[in-house]
């Protein structure tokens, strides 16, 4: 068979096909174990959106943002489609997301500080057609909470604040109130706030991974509670020591990148953000 | 000494620092070793952009787009600062890149027809102060561009364009050219142009690594004649197992991204390309 290279150059040439021979492949000859597409191992974890990134910008700038960068599963939030939408909205809001390929797999952060709170985002959740619920509620109703998880059969994965949350700072804020109940309530790591809340992330990761459901990924200028967001690897967090704990513990959720500087003019950041998780995953077999 | 954990829970909950005691840390707990400006291995690989990426855009706005990307050394290209110009204009664009802290580390790629040509790229870099020209001179020129090379001590990196470039369509074509030249004669790999010719271009770093100065950093979405610029990281390039190249040769130049799609709007690309780099970088020691 004719080589590729044998093949362009041949052509480029002007020469026939025909005079193509047998080839003994050259060091630095492109084969198909070279070429990317054709052999890497495929990437195990899957990468989305948080929809708070996407806070100054209404659904259709949204999507096409989403579009521009590759990126096609949405934690769909409420500043989009509001908790009290009609199911009619909420379909129409649906198809667009369906046009573009986009797969909505999550609704949040939905904070709940009453049982109506509860109520709402349980039935929000159903119209919009998921099964998991990114959330924050009160203590008070987390009783509450567990009744409808069990009643919708819709996940819970309660979201950690960082230091300023008087609730859930931290991973372990959230796992130890969660563990003794439904196994279908679990957590939503968010690494930055983690990371400031003096959390090692990729440790959390493999300690709570029994009830990891999913993750809001950004980076941080400081492990500490002043810490800025900041674009994807410029920050402290150890992102190829995230990954390495992801695979280890088969994380099967999504990795939602939450970008949350620039947000007036936040394409570059985004886009840097989702670029550097993804060469850390390509890279860290 | 109380950790940062407990400083920080100390002080959301308003005590006293004095309540901090000695802490075993538990296992999530963020340590020095957790935190990548700490202790991670500085990357050896600098990041550059080759300025035809900003050919759409005058030089300050060039300027103000590598300092949204944090991208501080420049290849910079005749289109912001003619060959023909004066020291005295040379010197006021010299000015704003000092005041960006941008490196303005070589010059190109400056296409060499004649001796003429070669004559106004060594005295053109010689008024910008680099000490590399990224090149392509005609062959009945090179052995004039060897003399100037000697007589200004200034390396001439030549650039590689791919099946449509008549005279150097990949590295093996520059290196056959110039590997009996002076030292200081060398290649400026295109690794997207040199794919889309069948070059595996791990291999081509190792295989030409004595003379391999200059990097031009792209992905490209086919390993053939009509593959498209395309974001670092979407197309077929193996990354990994260029950066691994890179680190095994010691590869002591710049990794220039020059990102040639969406050329009128390219800061999501760039971005996104930057980001994907630094990302498999960071994950691949």
């Amino acid at each position: 068979m004719p080589s590729r290279r044998n093949f362009l150059q041949s052509t480029a040439l002007g020469l026939s096909l025909f005079f193509a021979v047998p080839f003994v492949a050259k060091s630095t000859e492109l084969s198909p174990e070279n070429v990317k597409s054709v052999s890497a191992a495929t990437d195990p974890l899957p990468v989305g959106i948080a929809g708070f990134t996407f806070a100054r910008f209404d659904l259709n700038k949204s999507i096409e943002m989403m579009k521009r960068i590759g990126v096609y599963n949405l934690s769909l939030k409420e500043i989009h489609v509001p908790l009290n939408s009609s199911q009619e909205t909420i379909n129409a809001a649906l198809a667009k997301f369906k046009e573009a390929n986009i797969n909505v797999y999550t609704v949040g952060v939905i904070y709940m500080k009453t049982k109506e709170a509860v109520d709402q985002a349980f039935a929000y959740a159903k119209k919009v057609g998921v099964t998991m619920i990114v959330g924050a509620p009160s203590y008070d109703v987390l009783d509450y909470a567990e009744q409808k998880v069990k009643e919708y059969d819709i996940k819970l994965a309660i979201h950690n604040h960082g230091p300023e949350d008087a609730l859930y700072p931290g991973p372990k804020d959230v796992y130890d109130r969660i563990k003794n109940k439904d196994p279908r309530m679990g957590l939503c790591i968010d690494i930055g706030h983690a990371t400031r809340a003096g959390v090692a992330v990729d440790k959390a990761v493999k300690e709570y991974k029994d009830r990891l459901f999913d993750l809001h990924i950004k980076d941080v200028s400081k492990a500490e509670k002043d810490g800025k967001a900041i674009e994807i690897g410029r920050g402290v967090i150890d992102f190829p020591a995230l990954v390495k704990a992801l695979r280890k513990i088969g994380y099967k959720g999504v990795c939602s990148i939450e970008y949350e500087k620039d947000m007036a003019d936040p394409m570059a950041g985004i886009a840097e953000s989702i670029g550097y998780f993804k060469g850390v995953m390509a890279a860290g077999n």
